[in-house]
């Protein structure tokens, strides 16, 4: 079906990033009381292992945003070829350190490094990213209650809410199934009481099914791969994408993009999230977000 | 949509008994070459609380299976009104005992007893109905092995194998999601790369969404509920209902019948398990087969 344009933009432009603003206004506003209370800040420890310059950016900005907030934040850097062992030696240290709330590996491990095993030597308690299996678990199974759920599909989550979208009852497609986004977020939408269909890359019909749906997520990196025809009207768009694409426009020879086509789906779905300024920035606060629940948690701050 | 009667049934019936001998059968010639090679044999402990007498039954019949292929089994019955931490004790003795390869908490409990606290305090790798929350993770994060899988809904992918279908890039459609069924058979089949789709009782157009799958697994607990004019021709269901329905022509006053109105779905389906006689036998071979499994590996028996 061709994709039907009307007459200029519709949706609601969902504003991560004055979202994001008031999630850590929050947050800083309850550090200062628990510190007023108990005389303690909240502390997270990102492991980071090797010399990927995408990751230590994405750390420096975790640690800037820490900052802001009031949460004491260090990361401890590991060489490339660091053993398994080397590796869960620094974590279990950070797990019995008091001063740590949030113990967080920073992926990708370089390939000699078994992912689950670190990532399950975590302390339930303190994995802030809820990568840990007995979280993820938590999170799949009604009437249990995960520590931690990973901090994006907990902002997509939130993302709707402050929308205004009534989840209970919805038909929800989910694009990807990721452990980042389509997997916890497709359980979430489920405790919600969304009908979730999860489409992915051995889907036959995954334009018909998406535009059953209601409330739309996805999480596949391939810029612009939803059009406007995939959507039916009013539905709302939660795109996790962030798709680096060549530009030469640009200083840095690239801009970043969606999964969604913005042009097209701003027509016809009823609110959307903008890439960049969408979801990203509220994944960053939802990170403060739960390193303070577990500071919270920690020292019986309610 | 009206149901159309087409003539006569035309579905494979799936033959749960039958496959459930030929898993025993296997299981009692592995378990037979184990003793042979380590002189061990499997053991399975169950901890039962209360007097139902549903669950007495229940039991019995898993006692009598593991008898039947050489499992060593126990009932360790403790008083209806026994505390959480009684419930604890006869666990962690389980779980530290070298003989004991399953433990298992014959569901439900008591509601003075906190169900998930006491299925997370049974050893993971003696956790053979797959209810702890780490191994349900495991199950639903890609990459992951789970220790074990749901008994019932590992059954149902095996007789969707067994019948010869593909699952992958099947539409699947799963009803209910219990932690028995509904959750782990929708996190099985995406492992399978099917699409799946999970209705319950908030949506709202249960009926035309099952309609378009050729996956169909249900798990309701209300009988006849998926009628014939549910389904599209060809569909493969698996009825994971097991509901007591009133018959005044029987001795016991009940029989037996499943989520599918069985008449009716015979003629549109191409494979379908019938109530009884399909997915519940297999499910107790399944059970053997787990803890099976779990003496293997205590005693590296490959």
């Amino acid at each position: 079906m061709p994709f039907e344009a009307v007459d200029g933009p519709s949706a609601e432009i969902i504003d991560g990033k004055s979202i994001a603003a008031k999630i850590k206004s929050q947050v800083a506003s309850e550090i200062l009381k628990m510190k007023d209370a108990v005389g303690k800040q909240p502390g997270l420890a990102v492991v980071l292992v090797g010399e990927r310059s995408d990751s230590h950016t994405f750390v420096r900005t975790k640690m800037k945003a820490c900052d802001e907030v009031g949460i004491s934040s260090s990361v401890i850097e590991l060489l490339a070829d660091c053993t398994e062992d080397e590796v869960f030696h620094v974590v279990s240290n950070l797990n019995k350190d008091p001063s740590i709330h949030g113990v967080l590996v920073q992926l990708p491990l370089p390939k000699h490094l078994d992912e689950e095993k670190i990532l399950n030597v975590v302390n339930p308690e303190k994995d802030v990213d809820g990568f840990h299996s007995f979280n993820m678990g938590s999170l799949a199974m009604k009437g249990r209650e995960p520590f931690f759920i990973p901090c994006a599909a907990k902002s997509c989550i939130d993302l709707l809410l402050r929308s205004g979208v009534e989840i209970a009852g919805k038909n929800a497609v989910v694009i990807g199934r990721s452990k980042l986004v389509g997997l916890p977020v497709s359980l979430l939408l489920q405790r919600h009481h969304a009908t979730v269909s999860v489409v992915h890359s051995f889907t036959k019909n995954a334009q018909e099914l998406t535009r059953e749906a209601e409330i739309i997520i996805t999480d596949v990196g391939v810029p612009n791969m939803i059009r406007g025809n995939w959507l039916r009207s009013g539905a709302v768009v939660i795109d996790a994408g962030t798709n680096a694409v060549k530009d030469p426009n640009r200083k840095n020879g690239f801009h970043v993009t969606g999964d969604v086509c913005f042009e097209e789906a701003v027509r016809v779905a009823s609110a959307i999230t903008p890439v960049p300024g969408g979801l990203g920035p509220v994944t960053i606060s939802m990170l403060l977000s739960n390193t303070l629940d577990s500071a919270k948690h920690a020292y019986g701050f309610v």
